[in-house]
């Protein structure tokens, strides 16, 4: 018996702006990483998902981002250590505050997009991301991509880590995602995606672009919130997963 | 012997810009109210901030105010209890992060500017304040205007409270200051304001602009720490009131 | 024959966020009132929709806002008259960027929000807005609530004005619109908001919720971009505005 | 007998936050940068900015710059060439906006920060920037780095380009100017500072940290209005400039 966990992006909403069906991929997801303010969400936004997130027994994430809402979070920014120890304390200490209030506990913090990206990559943003994350709480999980720098990081901090698969992007020979400005770099088959991720987390490997398999290693599945066909894949994907004996948990619940 | 608390607003600086002098007021004052990013700071002021206060033994609150960094918080918003509530939280639960990295223990929560005026008059975002304060964490401390709305919401919730006076404002008849687009709203005179407060701590009096005695509660003080004589007067406060027999500690050793 | 101009606000999208059918509803109005950054909006859906407005012949508006993203320009804040003045030129001269870039002209100003509604009953608020719409170029069109003070301070500084009626708000004895707050605000059904402008255009009265009739002039009508029926209603009221003898025509072509 | 423009950023301030002494600097330059609301600066503050120049003399030029306020435009972003031209075009609007109801001239336009440095680099965000400067007005005079793809692109466009040199900074062989965090990258005695300059006007020519001459054109130097002796230099600045026979314009005068 496998078990992985399932999660997305959620509370990404701003004032008067709504963007994903949060109420509806709740149902599906095991794990939530809510916006804390910067790339995305705002107080009432986030007091909301922490809610629903407690009342479907999600484990609850913080998703630090860039301070960039005109870009959500997703243009690089050259910013310094310092400053992004300081802006993932500051996300994670608001987010932390409804999770108290509401009475549930921060599970896990996942950085979002473009500092997502950058930790992957850039080993002193993601000690600095580790870091924070241990000052904060050092029983907090750390999600990265798998084999990146973030989850190297997490690890080297004493934190326990969580390696992130994507269900519909493909894979480079580094074990990268293939950049969303190649072709191929989205697998929008369903079954196609989801038989990627059953292999992902049966036999640990991947057939990369290159058509070559490589190892990698996998505790949690992303899966998307937007687009128009998001709850119907999240259905697919659950529960075809069952039926390959692959059980969904809370990350905390087996790591 | 007396006891009284002594603050002062500060870590009101945001990225380039400078205000206040937070590292020689902190010399003087027993407690420090923190901006927390909406009306002014920003994540790494904030850190800074609060490290200073836990090096010089100082009380650390969170100063939560309106989203309007363009106003520095001072312009009255129409907004929502539930939006008050929410933002309270969001920034309280910021600094936390950041008292917890730095090993402290925050003390007190005062709102800023519009929001302590606005929750000095109106019950229902003074409770909208105080419920806030009281998720978060029961233990905390909440300042108010000496008499006003915020100190019974306090109350009401079960919180301890601090009412708060200001050694540089008059005062009317209700108990209120004097509005600052009126003559005679500022004690300019540093004989004049410290005499004002001794006489609070003292006899619980304070005459009004109307040469009228009133009854004023006060367990802390606000002094300010930008301004050219900032420095020179919290030297000159300090000394006048330990001449007076009065003690100055954090709100926390004495409530 | 009676002419009269259809108006709407739009790009109001921001960043990653979508808000309005914009693409869809000017098709129906001849005047667009278009977010300038500070409600809503940012350069790049300025751009769009200033293009797609010269597309569609339609005449262009600024659209200025309060600074509150968060809030969607719909909290009144106590901003001074200057602010107001500076507010509104910014915002205007950004718009006024994109028109001559495109190549269009710029017809109208109408402000947003609570800063329309303020406007509609605060002389001082009101003349800083006309000043500022004077100032920029004596040739713009000001929009204000038929009867405000918004509409007077236009004609004092020498303006045109446009006084906008709204087809699904009742009416109070004093021609202001009935709070949302209160009940029976809006006008749910199509025929009966449609009945309400025709007579406003033909006879210049409108029925108040009090069943009293008052006067009231009309040049320009107030639609809706969003929500479920706004293309629905748009098609409704065009059509029946057309079968009525009632000509549409952006506001500079009649007034 | 040599002319030659001398410019200072200014405008910087924000909301309660003051940067520089523009009040004084503006005695000694020739032509003033005033920031636009996205690194620094608000409507109050540019119309005050606008107002000041004009009273001096000082030609007007819009100093656009990355949406960051928290980093002062000074950190990188990752932003494409429509979002470049876009957000430029916004904030040359919107300064314009208050030369034109301050009775004005808008005279050029000067990119700030990590904008302007990463458009004498990247030819394509170079390109989206002297477009966006000639879309709005052929006749603006665009402000860059000497021997920059900023002036490169602006000659491309058919606009008027000022080749701008910095008095306290030291160059390297490329003719770009040593990183900030490279050690003798400033150059903080006045008069060898000065001597740089002068030599630059006179001989076109620059003695780089690798004590190689390279060729520099000159028609602008910047100077800094913040800083303690930024007075005392520009006024060390213009007198040595005077005495060496170089006369000061405003940019539009002589080129």
């Amino acid at each position: 018996m496998h078990i992985v966990d399932l999660n997305c992006d959620m509370g990404e909403s701003f004032g008067n702006y709504r963007i994903g069906r949060d109420d509806e991929i709740l149902k599906y997801v095991t794990s939530a990483n809510i916006a804390c303010g910067y790339h995305a969400g705002d107080p009432s936004i986030m007091k909301k998902t922490v809610k629903m997130a407690i009342e479907h027994n999600v484990g609850i994430g913080a998703h630090p981002g860039l301070p960039d809402l005109a870009g959500f979070g997703r243009r690089p920014m050259d910013v310094s250590e310092e400053e992004v120890y300081d802006m993932v304390v500051y996300q994670i200490g608001a987010l932390k505050g409804f999770v108290d209030t509401e009475g549930g506990k921060l599970q896990h913090v996942k950085p979002h997009g473009a500092l997502f990206n950058m930790a992957a990559k850039d080993s002193s943003l993601a000690n600095a991301i580790a870091k924070a994350v241990y000052d904060i709480d050092p029983e907090l999980i750390l999600f990265g991509l798998a084999g990146s720098e973030l989850v190297n990081a997490g690890k080297k901090h004493g934190l326990k880590t969580a390696s992130e698969v994507f269900s519909d992007r493909t894979y480079q020979q580094d074990g990268t995602l293939t950049s969303r400005r190649e072709p191929n770099a989205l697998i929008t088959d369903h079954e196609q995606a989801v038989n990627q991720v059953i292999r992902m987390i049966k036999e640990n490997k991947v057939q990369t672009l290159q058509n070559v398999d490589i190892d990698i290693d996998v505790q949690t599945i992303c899966i998307h919130g937007d687009g128009e066909s998001a709850i119907e894949f999240a259905n697919y994907i659950t529960k075809a997963l069952k039926e390959s004996e692959i059980e969904l948990q809370p990350i905390a619940k087996f790591i």
